[in-house]
């Protein structure tokens, strides 16, 4: 995967006319740069860097005691320093030659902002003189293909990701009931992963989160001790990794008050209203749109139907990662940067999660995963038709 | 812990007289500034301003979804935004006015250095026109203080790692024999650990790493399928994390050949120079002096006994990493940057660590931890004395 995904890279510098990526990391363990999971699976302790050419093989500087290791994962030629990265790295940037050095920085996208201020400042200092640091772009739009651009094996692993946490939700709509806290529903449901021996997509203490009834706290919070009552509406957000991969969805459910036999009106035309944003949103989503035209039809879908707008992105990339970078489907909000203008690609993998707040039961939200064709989103998970009753 | 650390930060503080201290993140489960396991011990998802003053409380500004669980953490006057972050963290500085404000990067220190260079862009662009951008200083200072200069607490925890260590090299000691291999040794002290429910300090990959014989891969790499043979110097270099705080230690040991009754003389002569290294070290060690002239006191007591220097620093602090940040026990080489000039400080915890090549047998390594003191390092591991004999 790793030898897959370089060569990917080296499509992708040619395409945007780079002649060198060059990540450049310490002590990747404790600052780790997320692109090192694409390109070289490992960790290394000193500086090093690792030069992806646009021309030529791929070559990793790095500390001796290091090199080892390196080397074990086969992808680059390996040269080891002692006391210095500086004679080797110019040395090697001087044989390339490079008209511009693509570096791990970038204020719209977190997976293409690995480098560190610190390590900047270095690089830029171990640069200075030669004329190659004028010659740094960032490499957000490198690490933006190559993250987005799923192989069918990538979406091979999500949709088994995807497909076992549907699995832990049927297995969690059979247990719940009134009178259970949000953190027994929790506990029951990372038992049921444990037993399937995966690791949830994001923090345990988060995943999965849980939310009960119309005072539950807003997403991102970790599951309380508050009691499902007969007339809340419950969701659970909650992802597994398969091989290193990771799924992320949302389900809702409405729990049934003594002689009801279906929701409420007013939850069910929630649901309802999320559930046709989604598959507006799936069914009109094209390359080469870009993100806030995707997010503005779900958004104005609700808006529309007298609801307030959601407070975050329509949906964003699922991968080795759970926010998995750029681009996101989300409205022109300043926090976001560029992103709502970058163009949505054939191949990448995105979430649909609107959600809706209902006075006096809960929040209903679902969360879908598509993969995205030239003919429209495909789903790789099944879109929730129904809340479901309990 | 938490108030304990911020507390402790606010003193340091008025030391280094630093107005404000901020600690600017974002998805900071993906780019985890280090810091956040001192001062927050949570992790939040949009771009997020942890401000601690010289002077009044310590507040925070997150993302409206993670304000619940920011709260929870019971540290921060939390304020939540929706759209940007821009006029709360603006009207909040200037509440403090501040004349300097530290931020987290730094070229000598990775765990000083967790802003990522995407970020600190951010940061500039937000504080353009203020004046503000112009009072950023690197926290080096601050945050090698606030990590090594460890509480009761936090020598209680990683002395009970030490022990545990110990414990897990002695089983290993009555389980390796001629004909195992590193991988072998390895997985059977992951068992061990397993056993005990703690978690290795690094990457289990590499932890424990083991080197058999003289032609074993260099240090940070991981075991292999090599044979112990009768004849090998063996070491081991391990480490646990018992609540949340790591030990890092190293073992050597000797297959005797049939007929040996000991090891020959010229392993013993290279294991009793890296013991007699490290008493030295640990006797002279006193705080104020600088880093480097410890290490050169080790570094050269071994050269004078005629073998190579070790390419690496002499040791390192351990803390809640393993490599717990500057300063550095280490020469004056251009990869250490300012590291080498740092003063040792009463409290801090180091590793001593030097290596002997032995030619036609392996590797000697001892790694002890100690705590430095007004009247010189106090051993929390018990030094190796022997080679130990199998």
């Amino acid at each position: 995967m790793i030898m897959e995904k370089i060569k990917q890279a080296v499509g992708i510098l040619d395409e945007e006319g780079t002649d060198l990526w060059l990540t450049f990391v310490r002590e990747s363990e404790v600052n780790h740069d997320p692109v090192l999971d694409l390109i070289l699976g490992a960790n290394c302790t000193w500086q090093s860097a690792f030069m992806i050419p646009r021309k030529g093989d791929p070559v990793a500087i790095v500390g001796s005691l290091d090199e080892a290791r390196i080397r074990e994962t086969g992808a680059y030629e390996v040269i080891g320093y002692t006391k210095s990265i500086k004679e080797v790295l110019l040395a090697q940037i001087e044989k390339i030659g490079p008209e511009s050095i693509a570096i791990n920085h970038s204020v719209n996208d977190i997976m293409a902002d690995g480098l560190s201020h610190g390590m900047y400042l270095i690089l830029t200092g171990l640069l200075e003189g030669t004329g190659y640091a004028e010659k740094l772009v960032t490499s957000e739009k490198i690490v933006s293909k190559l993250r987005g651009r799923k192989s069918d094996e990538e979406i091979r692993r999500i949709t088994a990701a995807v497909e076992l946490t549907e699995e832990l939700f049927d297995r969690v709509s059979n247990f719940m009931k009134p009178g259970m806290t949000e953190k027994e529903v929790a506990a029951s449901m990372l038992q049921e992963a444990d037993k399937e021996g995966v690791e949830t997509s994001w923090e345990r203490e988060l995943c999965p989160s849980v939310f009960t009834g119309p005072e539950s706290a807003g997403a991102h919070a970790g599951p309380t001790d508050r009691k499902i009552e007969k007339g809340h509406v419950l969701n659970i957000d909650f992802g597994v990794r398969v091989e290193q991969y990771c799924s992320d969805l949302q389900r809702s459910w409405y729990f049934l008050r003594d002689g009801e036999i279906s929701a409420p009106p007013e939850v069910l035309r929630a649901f309802d209203t999320i559930r046709d944003a989604i598959a507006l949103a799936a069914e009109k989503i094209r390359p080469g749109m870009e993100g806030r035209a995707i997010d503005s039809l779900a958004r104005n879908y609700i808006v529309e139907k007298g609801y307030e707008e959601y407070p975050h992105a329509l949906g964003h990339q699922v991968g080795r990662e759970t926010h998995d970078g750029a681009g996101l489907l989300c409205p022109e909000w300043e926090r976001y940067g560029n992103l709502p203008y970058l163009k949505v690609e054939e191949g990448q993998i995105y979430t649909l999660e609107p959600r809706i707040q209902i006075p006096d039961y809960g929040v209903a939200t679902i969360e879908e995963i598509i993969v995205v064709r030239n003919d429209g989103g495909k789903f790789l998970s099944h879109l929730q038709t129904e809340i479901f009753l309990v």
